[in-house]
């Protein structure tokens, strides 16, 4: 199938398979990048165990560049986005979940069993809302588009009521309509609804949390927030950086740089097709 | 005066300056390395602003490689210790505070503002503790050996006990002697004294969630305990393991291995010497 949309995306391209070097496959892991193998796509059912990239390569007769999609999107905004010229980055992808990926000294940052950035999976609650993932209170059980949305529901608010440092959540969303989506709980922030207001703020917070978090772990010159909770531009990042400047240090200027990413959802596209051209033996 | 010691040890060592082809030194930072400058020394008095490397390098005749102490521990560990062979490794030295150093493909980690791996000061309970840094929270505000004779002094856990998450801590330090010590709440807390046994286990539960945390962002094979705490040895590396197994995700075989340092107080020296030797140029 994965063959049969190439041929249909040169075509729209009027291009051929004769003028392709190289494919870059960005896709949600944990994969293994040595063995070219998705081994658990959580967001894909039916994928686990897949050799994807000879699945792929050996029809082709090209090499193909297998990268995890948070990193991809990471490289994407590094080689043509809001972190152009930045050696350290750090890219958080905030929508269903937390996807994250991290640029040390210009190249990602894989990690020993090549699974390193899962930072929506970082614990900022200890003891904190249960993650599908088996671990409780990780960032994004808080600040993905998702957490949001279930949150503004209340269920998770109430239960969480007794043993979170928070201010107690107040009623307000049963005055208005209950809202469905992240854009919606943006809103009705805006517009004062307490319920809403508040949640949005522990989303902002807790992501600034994660912030001061990475700033001492890779110290990146950039954090930049995109997915579709960046939609919200300043209504999400001016928050984050008042929380920011609220929970760091004070000890030293290095600060990271809090910004919205700028490729939008064709980051990891371009991301993984970087990928592909660099992983190319250099013309002789 | 840095001259004059090193004179001395030259002498007890029967050896000369002419001898010796670079020097190595581990300082508490922040530092600029870039420039070979000292900061701020939080924990020395009076060493600000200081261009050490400069300072030290001219009256010597000899290059000198200027290193963060905790990265200078994390090098020695790596090149000579319990991290021989890891590529991808992580050192937290417990002791008046929590020091960090990472290696990330066999180098040391320094970040855009030379500042990465300041772990200690990774916020692992939001709203929490105050610490001198400014923050609230700090890692190193649980779990090193100053946090754990403060905590079991009773006034922080007091202060703490409505708004965290752990049950209330009970008395018992009141039925015994006021430990002065980490190793004597070590102790206490071996011998089934309650408050100890309570503050003790949580500086371990706190380091587990700061490895679950290191887990996600570096991916590393190893994390090392080392400095005063790790002393105790199994009586800190159990509890941690067993904290550690019950927050990390179960989705992947990514568990770093937890094991103890081997190389004492002597691997910011041996790391130092190891950046000193590797920085030189290679023999033609």
């Amino acid at each position: 199938v994965l063959g049969e949309t190439i041929s249909a995306l040169l075509d729209e391209c009027k291009s051929d398979l004769a003028s392709v070097v190289g494919v870059g496959l960005a896709t949600p892991g944990p994969l293994s990048l040595r063995e070219g193998r998705i081994i658990h796509a959580a967001n894909l059912p039916g994928w686990r165990d897949v050799p994807i990239r000879e699945a792929l390569a050996n029809p082709l007769g090209l090499p193909v560049v297998l990268e995890n999609d948070g990193n991809a999107a990471a490289f994407g905004e590094h080689v043509a986005g809001a972190g152009l010229g930045c050696q350290h980055l750090v890219v958080l992808t905030l929508g269903t979940g937390v996807g994250a990926g991290v640029i040390v000294d210009g190249r990602i940052l894989h990690g020993h069993f090549d699974n390193a950035a899962e930072l929506g999976h970082m614990i900022v609650v200890v003891d904190g809302l249960p993650c599908p993932c088996g671990q409780r209170g990780c960032l994004e059980r808080y600040s993905s588009a998702d957490a949001i949305v279930r949150r503004s529901l209340g269920t998770a608010a109430v239960r969480e009521r007794g043993r979170n440092v928070s201010p107690p959540l107040v009623g307000g969303a049963q005055a208005g309509a209950i809202p469905q989506t992240a854009a919606e709980v943006a809103d009705g922030a805006e517009k004062g609804d307490t319920l809403c207001a508040q949640v949005w703020d522990d989303a902002c917070k807790y992501l600034a949390v994660a912030c001061v978090n990475i700033q001492h772990a890779f110290n990146p010159q950039r954090i930049l927030l995109a997915g579709g909770l960046s939609l919200a531009g300043d209504m999400l990042l001016d928050p984050v950086q008042r929380h920011l400047h609220a929970q760091a240090w004070k000890l030293h200027t290095d600060l990271p740089e809090i910004a919205l990413a700028k490729l939008g959802s064709d980051a990891g596209v371009i991301g993984a097709a970087a990928l592909a051209f660099r992983s190319l033996p250099s013309p002789a």
